[in-house]
């Protein structure tokens, strides 16, 4: 297949990430145009539509593809409905994009992968983005380089200023806690083989159904032990953090940075508020890298293979939520489909 | 004039600071195509055509003007060779993004102004990228919100690891410090009154033929005093970096950050090496901000005024590198023609 | 009792540790001179003889005490031998410091308890000198004062360059964690519930019979989860730091200072190698404290119960390093002689 | 002359200065007592003497003297008053502490230094405590062993939150630049040359008197450049720090420490607030030091010649106020009685 020389891309859902997604695209990326909004929410839909630069608006993913609207999808709506929209656009034989997670539990991303596995080669990218992140990338490579030795722990935080009252207990797994469940295999090299989950003292600003801080402790099958930190009200605001253990040295990624400022009798640095200021770059590198593979009818990113893995990932600790001890993680072999990705 | 989809840049100059614009116009941002490679050097050229999807080679930009093969020029050839390029681009009335400086010298840069003013409207921007850079805009910010108070000093540094031997004395004003001559006015919003150079001891691993670091002490109309360090073989690395003191606080930008490395007994962060790094995301949102304007046959950032004030202060910095104590600046009134940039 | 001019020290151990008490007390404090050297080794004995202001040399307690050559006794011997000095001392009624760990289990430490009560009042200080390090008392003042909220979590880590060939798995506990189980409860206010200790992969630059680094997860009664990171081959440096996690912010201690470095292409800082430069000023000001409690025959420190509940701590950690999950940790009451300190 | 056991030091001046040493010499350094208090306002004599071990108080130094009662003399009164306590001293034979500066002008420092020169050998320590902070010293150790190249530039600030109604706009020069004016010297191993005074806009936060901030430019015979950023209308903290450019790096001291707080929004660290903080190890390790070599009729720190240098400097720096472009600095050779120190 030749290259597509301006990628149209299908928007899925015009939420809060949708939108940014068809900023992104409309403003700041190359190689590729909003050609489609698909939304039902007509509110939504026409401001997405105002957005871009000439999008058709349409419901459903079906009648964009009979109009033959658009070359690749990027799907933006919540998870529960990821999976009819992933069959139907593979079915289409386009590129995906996928907001994470791929579907919401192991059974369902397996049959994402048995409906990828019946095209010529894979199609779905998961829009794990901390990939794309330049020091994420930067400490992957040291662990690459063993420059500092053997990688021995991953010590990570994830803290958010507050959540919704919709957040629930399961979501500090599925929804946070996923992409350390990602990451972390990725920065290693190596496969999770366990995860417990242990409690601090509960945080008495967290909505009145919340039961955290926890303390989520991944082990992989090198022997590497991460704990991550999760922690989704702590007010202060939204920081991301990784402490990688080498041997004979020790790397920190994360840490405030910027304009510095001595006021009020003491020095400063503002502290990120949210992850899209502090994953902005890491989107925009994320979607930029998709358009340019989907061209090409490729991808370049993380793989169905590897949602199904985070899938598994995200069951074995909600499991751990409720269990005292270590839960082991049990998967298939790899299928042969995604020995290249 | 309504907006062009696609702006169509013809790039004049394909050596190092070409070769980038045309990497990122290409790679990294949206609405634009290097249409056109106008650049003598066949070798170079053919590089450049090669790096972007489809531009047309010309040896002359009045070929590529005739050709009608481009809707803007970005002038990234050394300065010596920018009066003429710029007086047949506007001479066609098209977009110019012009690579510091506008000109070497004020006589010149006073006649491009006087090219420009015979245009309906600015047609030139000048490659001041620091006004870009998401720090240098945060201080902006600080100073003309008042909340630490009236700024009182800046104190500018400006490191480089090493310059090659054709680096001349005077480019210590006219290379290098030219670019505090644009954003220490406008960070201040004021204008510079005189200049005065006193120099440190010679560093010995400089290059023969020049004689630094200085301190270059400008003074600015509101009274603020604005002090650089020139110093361009510091051998360590490329710091480029600012503290602006306030009435009642501090601030300071461009202080080391990414990932952090504990070895070899101590805490280590990379220094910056070279200004493409330090400044590469200000040179894509000022590339950025500059197709998206002159899509609309308008400019997003310093104007050619700023171009001529610029040159007026490096002929008076060059004057202060031979001179004890200050040197007066003089300028003449701003024309009407550039009220509103 | 009326104050005592200048305390006249018997210093029991002149090893590293004691000869460095020898020289804070002769240098750098004031208010005590060391009167006697009790310590069988002649050379160590000649050495510490020299560095002081003409102490005497003794080869046991009893031979100081009968000579009525001291008034209070520091005791820095290694722990097995701590149970007789610290018998022999009570029995006199002198003032002691006890340097870490009081005695090496909870039965001993219990037999000095019960010693100890049958003096008017406490005599003993144990050598946990966190407690006066600047940064941990800050730190504990934040805890106390609320104003970042409750405290949730403490994260530790204690990691040494390397350690000698003579250090054992269990003084991962005994030797190095112990601090940690005297200064989380003292900083959370809060006592010892359960020890769990997790593996990370081992670091092939330890010593052969080491297994570690180890993750020692401590839950505290009032829910505040702990964890410490024994990691004591890093190579780089010694470090000891924690964060603390409140309901409402972050606070950090233990991070690099002092002279910030520019060379070959970065940004550095050295980091400490031993505790001896770590603690210098922790050191200096515990033994101040303790003379100038010890004029007045009282004491300024962890007593011996705190003492005792640390060897409780430190016999649970060890059970700890052979189990798969938490080992509860039991403790009697705190007797009423110990209910002032 | 055989060392004194324990020396009796007379404080002259019972001011906040005074009181700090008194403290000092009584709670955190060895060797010494205040044996004697000089101070005619009762109230403060009489707290001085209540914080002392059993000071004597004398409303005149020649009756302390006279009664034996000091074996050492530190002097904190203002400035103006040191030269009659110094001559009396002198003519006693006793070691002096002199709290910055020796006098207030050169004549009266050269009579100083006169009559010291009829000793047998110098008796004056001046208090210019900078000397004994670990980080000057780290940095002076970095000058001298060249590891980072030549030293180029010095680039010091100090920066008050604030000065009282009484500081004049000499003191700019005469109570806070004489810090410089002695630690730069003493960090380059050079001698000042010249110096001139630049100015910037004026904070409207000084006191109505004050036209400040300043920039101070201080040539080194060596030609190394100096300048120094008087700023003491500030309000967010008292800093003072340095940054020195080598030929191969750069070094920055005074820079903010201590424990790390997240908290509304963003990083922060407390900055100094005074010098009695910034500085108290200093002076700790200043009078420990004194103390030390006093015992042995000795200096271990500045010398009355180091004191009269920076008067001739503070004369020269006053010219300067008031005088466009540089003022050279003339020195008389330094005399052979202070060759040693």
């Amino acid at each position: 297949m030749s290259a597509i020389k301006e990628l149209r891309v299908g928007v899925v859902g015009a939420g809060m990430m949708g939108a940014d997604h068809v900023a992104r695209i409309t403003h700041r990326i190359t190689g590729a145009t909003v050609s489609a909004i698909i939304e039902p929410d007509e509110q939504r839909a026409a401001a997405a539509i105002q957005a871009s630069r000439g999008a058709q608006s349409f419901s459903r993913i079906e009648d964009a593809l009979d109009a033959g609207a658009v070359d690749a999808v990027l799907i933006a709506v919540p998870g529960q409905f990821h999976e009819p929209v992933l069959l139907t656009t593979l079915e289409a034989d386009l590129p995906i994009l996928c907001e994470k997670p791929l579907t919401e539990d192991p059974e369902s991303s397996w049959r994402i992968l048995e409906a990828e596995q019946k095209r010529q080669h894979p199609l779905i990218q998961v829009g794990f983005m901390r990939r794309f992140d330049a020091e994420y990338r930067q400490l992957r490579e040291l662990v690459a380089d063993g420059t500092a030795g053997r990688l021995l722990l991953l010590r990570c935080v994830h803290r958010n200023p507050a959540v919704p009252d919709s957040y629930t207990q399961e979501m500090l797994i599925t929804d946070s806690a996923v992409h350390e469940l990602d990451i972390a295999p990725w920065l290693a090299d190596a496969a999770i083989t366990s995860i417990e989950v242990r409690r601090g003292r509960r945080n008495s600003l967290s909505p009145a159904h919340l039961n955290e801080p926890l303390l989520v402790l991944i082990e992989l099958d090198d022997g590497v032990l991460v704990d991550v930190e999760m922690n989704v009200s702590v007010q202060f605001g939204y920081q991301v953090a990784t402490e990688a253990v080498f041997e004979a040295g020790l790397a920190r990624i994360g840490q405030p940075a910027g304009l510095q400022l001595w006021q009020d009798g003491r020095f400063q640095i503002a502290e990120q508020q949210s992850f899209r200021t502090r994953f902005q770059q890491a989107f925009d590198t994320e979607i930029q890298a998709w358009v340019d593979a989907a061209r090409q009818a490729t991808i370049a990113g993380p793989s169905a293979w590897d949602g199904y893995k985070v899938a598994v990932a995200c069951a074995t600790g909600v499991r751990a939520l409720s269990t005292t001890g270590a839960v082991t993680l049990d998967l298939p072999d790899k299928p042969a489909f995604y020995a290249g990705v």
